[in-house]
């Protein structure tokens, strides 16, 4: 079946084309009988505007865009990203606009896209996840005049309005929780170390285990996935003077760490606390169930996507934080064992 | 910055509209020196074709749809949709085709959002992703006149081209190893029984069981998440007669059966045995490790890409059987507990 034009409706109405586009463009120029009769039959076609038509005139896509940079292997076991992207979607369905996802192998290939999307009218603004300490993609939107927002910390989003979550404010919650059970040496077992997320977690790590009298914290640098993370927990709790407590920057990190654990020996949490980053479904099927921080990722992409599409009608955004993820306390920590020896 | 037009170029070449569009657009009219400076002025101010104006034009919008409709939640934890995605947009990227990806609630949302789409000449097709045993959208993507592929077995297709992935056959293998080790008394813990795929696997466990002389083979239908692998495994386990082996539809459920274990006090594989599907790094953290089903979910994807982007060129496309997935035992599978009161 054809798509239905203008003509088709025009052809059953017995009126002009131009009757018809006066009547469904909401135009003087024909009664309002005539209107209604024109848009009911438009309505029983099934006639649709015709995005591309839209687009030429109005200069609207109607789209908008978010390239994924991240091996398709560590994004299925994390939950962020698809949860974002549902927090999103429900607010551009509320606006009739449609989400481009397209992966991207590096950050030249990232912006090639952006700049190729918005040359062909097929996105009206793009979101910049996975912000990094020293970002092209920020530069190269604003030389483009692509509108976006970033995903990450407004220090390195350079005058993109920035959506951010306060994860420094997360780690001293942690350290600070961990410091009260009695834990003196912690390592954290972090994500990749160019993200500007990661990098404001190094930070707060270092000045709230200074603050809390934690002599040794540690950070080891991983890219997300199970694997790497099992390796860093390997290391770390084989060395002479052993952490007694690990923070993980993912979930299934985290879940890794219970299996090596449990391959040396060590009981959870009465000889090793574990804190997992975010809390997912993962997190809670696992025994014991792990204490992780929590925040509410679909409200994240939905505050996003309201921005972007601020920004796009026009409206001036600033650089939005969302509450930062609460330290929820589970199965996976406690106080270090008594031993000397381990503390 | 404004995107930069025709007349951009023509002022910058100081050549007419009509001579800056014979060139980008290789029509005679024009000399092959001004062709080639057009060109070039075209590329440093990086110009593109307007996508809008070639869908208008050409009625092709160079993109394909993917609609989503599980819960954010259970998605986020399974890696089969990042996975398949990855696989589509590999083949999408080469043909600088995007994918628009939308979150539907229902049958009749999805639908719904096919027919803007296509009214809108926003994409050129759609993949029916986790197809039923009756299912509308096949129907309706025939009369809206939308191309589309079908993710799942033919026989619920509908004439719609469907790729598909042998499950049937995967069962078999399992059932069949199972029974070797000696297992007679095996459990599925399945997906929604409305999902195609779902019904292939009920019918190939019931009848490779009977093939196998295994004399019980029971099947619990839940909504894929964690909790509800971890509730049905808990009901199985705690039955008078229960099961020496559990087969899982998905990764997390088969990892909360091993907390689920856990607490009842069983030993995986000496007392149960544990079957996950598909094999995800999830399947590998966890200890016991694993025995499940594997397939390139990535190849899956590609697959149909190329299969939608041949239908949308105009060719005939038929059904294509995927390689099933291969069965892979890892530290989960073992023979059941010799005690005859739990065979």
């Amino acid at each position: 079946m054809k798509r239905p034009t203008m003509a088709d409706i025009a052809r059953r109405a017995g009126v002009s084309k131009v009757a018809v586009s006066y009547a469904l463009n909401d135009q003087p120029g024909v009664s309002e009988a005539t209107r209604a009769s024109i848009k009911n039959i438009a309505e029983e076609l099934g006639w649709r505007p015709n995005s591309a038509a839209r687009a030429l005139t109005g200069g609207r896509a109607q789209a908008v865009g978010l390239i994924v940079r991240r091996p398709a292997r560590t994004l299925g076991v994390e939950p962020f990203f698809m949860e974002f992207i549902s927090g999103v979607e429900a607010v551009l369905a509320e606006h009739a606009y449609a989400l481009m996802l397209q992966m991207a192998g590096d950050q030249e290939q990232e912006i090639e896209v952006c700049r190729r999307w918005w040359g062909e009218r097929r996105v009206d603004g793009v979101f910049l996840m996975d912000l990094r300490t020293d970002d092209e993609r920020v530069g190269a939107v604003r030389e483009i005049g692509l509108p976006a927002v970033a995903i990450g910390p407004p220090e390195v989003a350079g005058g993109v309005p920035a959506i951010w979550s306060d994860d420094g404010a997360s780690v001293y919650e942690i350290v600070r929780y961990l410091a009260a059970l009695g834990h003196r040496r912690i390592a954290r077992v972090a994500g990749p170390a160019a993200f500007a997320h990661t990098a404001v977690r190094d930070a707060a790590l270092a000045e709230a285990s200074r603050e809390a009298g934690i002599s040794e914290a540690t950070v080891v640098h991983t890219d997300y996935t199970g694997d790497a993370g099992a390796r860093a927990a390997r290391a770390l709790l084989i060395a002479p003077a052993r952490p007694t407590a690990l923070i993980f920057d993912n979930d299934i990190m985290a879940v890794a760490a219970l299996s090596v654990a449990q391959e040396l020996g060590l009981s959870i949490p009465a000889d090793l606390s574990v804190v997992a980053w975010d809390e997912s479904p993962l997190t809670q099927v696992v025994r014991p169930t792990l204490s992780a921080v929590t925040r509410d990722i679909p409200a994240y992409g939905a505050h996003s996507a309201t921005a972007l599409l601020s920004l796009i009608g026009g409206e001036d955004v600033v650089d939005a934080r969302e509450g930062y993820a609460q330290f929820v306390p589970r199965g996976s920590t406690a106080p270090p064992p008594p031993d000397p020896a381990t503390r």
